[in-house]
C-alpha cells in the first residue's frame, strides 16, 4: 500500500464520503488512491474556490468534513476565499494540498511555493507531512482537527513522494473534541436578565439548529425574550411550522433600529452586533447605547445544552414555542422585479428544499418573504467572502439527493465562481439557480452614496461599480457551462420558468432580468 | 485632499497608467480617487485572478508596473494564483488591497482577516499603511519595491480610514535600484568555458530581450556556443529577422537528450534544468551527467550588459549574428488538428502579434511552427499556476493598442479565470483567442501514464481527468459574456475563422474542435 492510499483509507475510517477535487500531477497517486475507494465521491472542479465552497455546503447540511483536493500553492491558493466562508460558518473541512516530493523542493521549480504560509494565513490547522509511513496518523489527526466542535478548518499538505512511497494501514482518528459546556454562573447571569424583562437572546450558528430553535422558543414564549438570528448565519431551518426568528439586519443603523427596545442582549454563539463595514464618522458598535450585552455561550461551547438549561432555570422547559403559521406573500404582476421574484420563488418552493442565498441588495425580499413558506432550510454567505452560492448549493446538492437546492444568487457574486455550474451539469445536481441579472454592484452604488461621493461620481467610478457595457448573458453561460436556462422578464415569466427549474430533475438556470435600483 | 487622493496621485507621479480592478465596500474612497485622475486607466474585471494577470501581462510589455486594487483579504486570496506567475516572471507589480478602518478590526467583523499573511504567503513586498498622512510615502515607498530591478511584487495595505483621512500632497517614489553588475572573474571563467568549447547558454528573463539576444547570437556566431532560451520564458521576442533561439523542453529526458552533447552549460538569468515536476525514482536535476553547469549572471545582475561585456571578451562583438529566415509550415487540410491550428496561426498572424500561450499539451506544435513565422512577442505562463493566458492577454492589449494579440488557449485551463473575457468586451480588447477545445486534462493524462496508473484507472480517475461530460460550449460561454465566436472542426474552416479572429477589431473567440491524444 502507497501513501496516497493509507491516506484515503484513513479518510475512509474517519467517514470521508465526499472530496471535491482539482488535482494535478503531484496528486496523481493521490488520484489513483480515491479511484479505488468505494465509498468515498470525488467531484471533479473546474476552480478550487468551488471544492471549498461546496465542501463548506456539504458540511452545513451533514455536519460533518467532506475532503476538497487541490494542487500546490497556487491551487490551494484559488481555494482561500472560500476557505474564509468556511472558516466562518465554523464548518469541518479537511484540505488535502499536494506538494513537490521533498527532495524536489530545493530546485525551486517554477510551482514552487510556501503552501504552509497560505495554510497559515486562512488561520486554518495544517501540517506537513514527514513521511509516508506517516501519513495515515497524520490525516487521522488533520481529520480529528477539522472535526473539533463546532467544526474547523484543517489543511494536511502531502509532498507526492509521501504519496507515493510505502505505508501500512490506517489510523483511527481520535474521538472529535465535543463542546464545552457553559459554566452556571452565566446560566444564572442569563436567567436574572431575561427576568428582569426587555432581554432578547442573539442566536448564532449552532444556536439556530432545530433543537436550540425549541429551547429559545420556549424562553421567548414561556419568559417573554425575543429571539434575534444572527444577520448570516451558516444555517437556519425555517418556515411554516418551524420556530421563527428575528433577523439581525446588515446596516448599523437598522440594528439599532432593531435593537432600540432592548435593554440587555444575550449572545448565545453570535459576536456583538457590529457594522458589517467601517464608515466615516460613525462608530462599528451597534447596540443602542444603555443596551448591556452579555454572553451565554461562546461559539465552541454547547449553545443546544445551554439553550435548554437556560429554559429550566427559567421553569419553561414544557412551554410549548409557538411555530410559524403557513403565509405567503401576494402574487404581483408584470414587469419582474426582486420583489416579483420573492413572491414566486416563496409560493412555489417545495417542502425541505435548500435555499443558498447570495442575493445581496436583490435579495432584500427574500428573507422576509419566505418566512411562512414551506419549511426549508437557509444557508447564507458566512464571511462576506464573494463567489459562494453557487458553490455552496453544490455541496448541499452532494449532501442531499432529495431535496431541491434553491440558489438565489446575485449576478455580480456569481461571477467568481461561475465554473460551479459545470460540476452542477456533470454530476446532474438537483439545483434550481436564479440569477438576479441587474448587471450592476448594487450594494457598492450604495456604499458609493454612503460616502457622500455618488453624486460627484464620474465615467471612472461609474464603469467600475456596473457590470454593463456588455451584459452578461445568463442564458448563453448556463447552456456553455451544460446547464438549461430560461430567461423572464415579468413576473408571470418567471412564474413559468421557475416552475420549470423546480420540475426538472438535475440543474437549471433562470435569468430574472431586473432593473438596477441606481 | 483625502488619503486615497494622495494615494492615486503618488501613483501618477511614479509613472503608474493601468489599474486593474475589482473592488468592494472599504475601497470607495480609492474608487473615488481614481476616478478623478486623468491618466490611469481603471480596468473593471470580474475577479482578482484577472487583475493581477493582467498587470503581469501588462508590465511584460511596458517594462513597468501596474497597479490592482483588491477588496480585502479575501479578494486579494482571489489574485495570489496569478500573483504567484508574476513573481516567477519577475514582473513589477503593485497590488492596493483595501481594509476595513483600523479602529474596526477588534470586532472582527465577517470579512476581517489577516491581509499580510497573505502577502507574505504570496512572498510579496508588502507594507501596511500606518496613517492618512503617511500614505504618499507609502506608496512611493511600493512603487520603488516594485521597480527593484528586475521586478517585483509590491503589496500596499490601505485600511480605509486612511483612504478617507486628511493627507497632503503626493511623494516622490526613490529612484529604482537597478541590476547589479555582473564580476568580472564570472565574465572571464564564462569566455574560458566558451573558448573550451562544446557550452550552450541557458538564457532566461531579460537576457532573452532583443538587446540581449543580440549580444548572445554573436557568442554563438562568433564563438561557437549553443544560445537555449527558459521553458518558460516571460517574453521573447521571435520570427522572422530576429535572432532564433532554441527551448529548453519541458520533460527532463527531452531535456537530457536536448543537452546530450554540451559539456558546459552557462546559465544567464537562468535556473539550473530540472525537472518540472518530481517522478519516482528519477532525479529532478537534468542535465547529463558531466555537464558543468556555471553561472555568468543571476536575475538580479545586468543579465544584457553581461553578455555585450562577455561578447567583447571574446572578441566577437562585431560579428553581425545570423537573423532566423522566414519559413512558414505547409497547410494540412481535413480533420482539425493541434498542429494544424498551429499551421494556420503561424502562417496568418499579423507582423508583430503579441502571443499569449497557456496551450499546454495542445501547444507542443505551437513554438516550432512559429519559429519562422511574422516577428511576433512570446508570453508563457511562468509559474505553472493555471489560468493565465487570458488575463495576460487582457494586460498585453491594454498596453499595446496597436498590436494584435493572439491568446493560445488549453481549454481545461482557461476555465480558472474565463472570467477574462468579459472586460475584453468591456474594453473592446484587439485579442483573438483560440481555444484548444479538446476537453480533457491530457497533460494530467500523460502523468498518470508516467505513474504507470494509467491502464489500471477506473472510472473515477477517468472523471478527475476529463472535462467532457458535459462538454464546454465555448461559442456560448464567449457570447454569454458579450464575445463574438465561432467554432472550426476542420483546417480549412478554422482557418476562415481565425481569419475573421484577425481581422476583428476588438474580441474574437475561436473553438479549435479538436481530439484528445487519450
Amino acid at each position: 500500500m502507497n501513501g496516497a492510499e493509507a491516506l484515503v483509507k484513513t479518510l475512509e475510517a474517519g467517514g470521508i464520503e465526499a472530496c471535491f477535487a482539482n488535482p494535478g500531477t503531484s496528486e496523481m497517486h493521490l488520484v489513483g488512491a480515491l479511484d479505488k475507494s468505494k465509498t468515498i465521491r470525488s467531484v471533479l472542479v473546474l476552480f478550487e474556490g468551488v471544492a471549498t465552497g461546496a465542501a463548506d455546503g456539504y458540511a452545513r447540511m451533514t455536519g460533518k468534513p467532506a475532503a476538497t483536493l487541490t494542487h500546490l500553492g497556487p491551487g490551494f491558493a484559488n481555494s482561500l476565499a472560500n476557505l474564509h466562508n468556511a472558516r466562518r460558518a465554523r464548518s469541518p473541512l479537511l484540505n488535502i494540498v499536494g506538494d513537490h516530493a521533498t527532495y524536489h523542493i530545493k530546485y525551486d521549480t517554477p510551482l514552487t511555493s510556501d503552501i504552509s504560509a497560505y495554510a497559515a494565513a486562512a488561520q486554518s490547522w495544517w501540517h506537513r507531512s514527514e513521511s509516508a509511513a506517516g501519513l495515515p496518523a497524520a490525516a487521522a489527526e488533520a481529520i480529528a482537527a477539522a472535526r473539533a466542535y463546532p467544526g474547523r478548518i484543517a489543511t494536511l499538505i502531502v509532498p507526492a513522494d509521501h504519496a507515493w512511497g510505502a505505508a501500512n494501514g490506517t489510523a483511527e482518528p481520535p474521538a472529535p473534541v465535543g463542546p464545552a459546556p457553559v459554566p452556571q454562573l452565566r446560566l444564572d447571569e442569563a436567567a436574572e436578565i431575561i427576568r428582569a424583562g426587555s432581554a432578547a437572546l442573539l442566536l448564532g450558528g449552532k444556536a439556530l439548529s432545530q433543537r436550540g430553535l425549541a429551547a429559545a422558543g420556549r424562553i421567548r414564549d414561556g419568559a417573554a425574550a425575543r429571539l434575534i438570528a444572527e444577520t448570516f448565519a451558516p444555517r437556519l431551518d425555517r418556515g411554516a411550522g418551524r420556530v421563527a426568528v428575528e433577523r439581525l439586519p446588515y446596516f448599523a443603523d437598522w440594528i439599532a433600529a432593531t435593537l432600540a427596545e432592548v435593554k440587555h442582549l444575550i449572545l448565545v454563539g453570535a459576536a456583538a452586533p457590529a457594522s458589517f463595514f467601517a464608515y466615516e464618522g460613525q462608530s462599528s458598535w451597534a447596540s443602542p447605547p444603555g443596551c448591556t450585552v452579555t454572553t451565554l455561550a461562546e461559539p465552541g461551547e454547547d449553545l443546544q445544552a445551554a439553550l435548554e438549561a437556560l429554559a429550566q432555570r427559567l421553569g419553561v422547559e414544557t412551554t410549548t414555542p409557538a411555530r410559524q403559521a403557513p403565509s405567503l406573500p401576494d402574487l404581483p404582476s408584470g414587469e419582474l422585479t426582486a420583489e416579483g421574484v420573492a413572491a414566486v420563488v416563496a409560493r412555489t418552493m417545495p417542502p425541505d428544499a435548500i435555499v443558498s442565498d447570495e442575493a445581496i441588495t436583490a435579495g432584500i425580499a427574500l428573507y422576509p418573504a419566505t418566512q411562512g413558506a414551506a419549511p426549508h432550510t437557509w444557508l447564507n454567505s458566512t464571511g462576506g467572502a464573494i463567489g459562494d452560492g453557487m458553490p455552496l448549493a453544490v455541496g448541499a446538492a452532494v449532501a442531499c439527493a432529495d431535496r431541491k437546492v434553491i440558489n438565489l444568487q446575485a449576478d455580480g457574486s456569481a461571477l467568481y465562481t461561475v465554473q460551479a455550474l459545470w460540476t452542477q451539469a456533470r454530476e446532474n445536481l438537483n439545483v434550481a439557480t436564479v440569477i438576479f441579472a441587474n448587471h450592476s454592484y448594487e450594494i457598492l452604488k450604495l456604499e458609493l452614496m454612503k460616502t457622500g461621493q455618488a453624486m460627484s461620481a464620474g465615467e471612472t467610478a461609474r464603469s467600475l461599480l456596473s457590470l454593463g457595457r456588455p451584459n452578461v448573458d445568463w442564458v448563453h453561460v448556463a447552456r456553455g457551462f451544460g446547464v438549461e436556462a430560461g430567461r423572464a422578464t415579468t413576473v408571470e415569466e418567471f412564474g413559468k420558468v421557475f416552475a420549470r427549474a423546480l420540475e426538472h430533475r438535475g440543474p437549471y438556470l433562470v435569468e430574472a432580468a431586473i432593473k438596477p435600483l441606481m
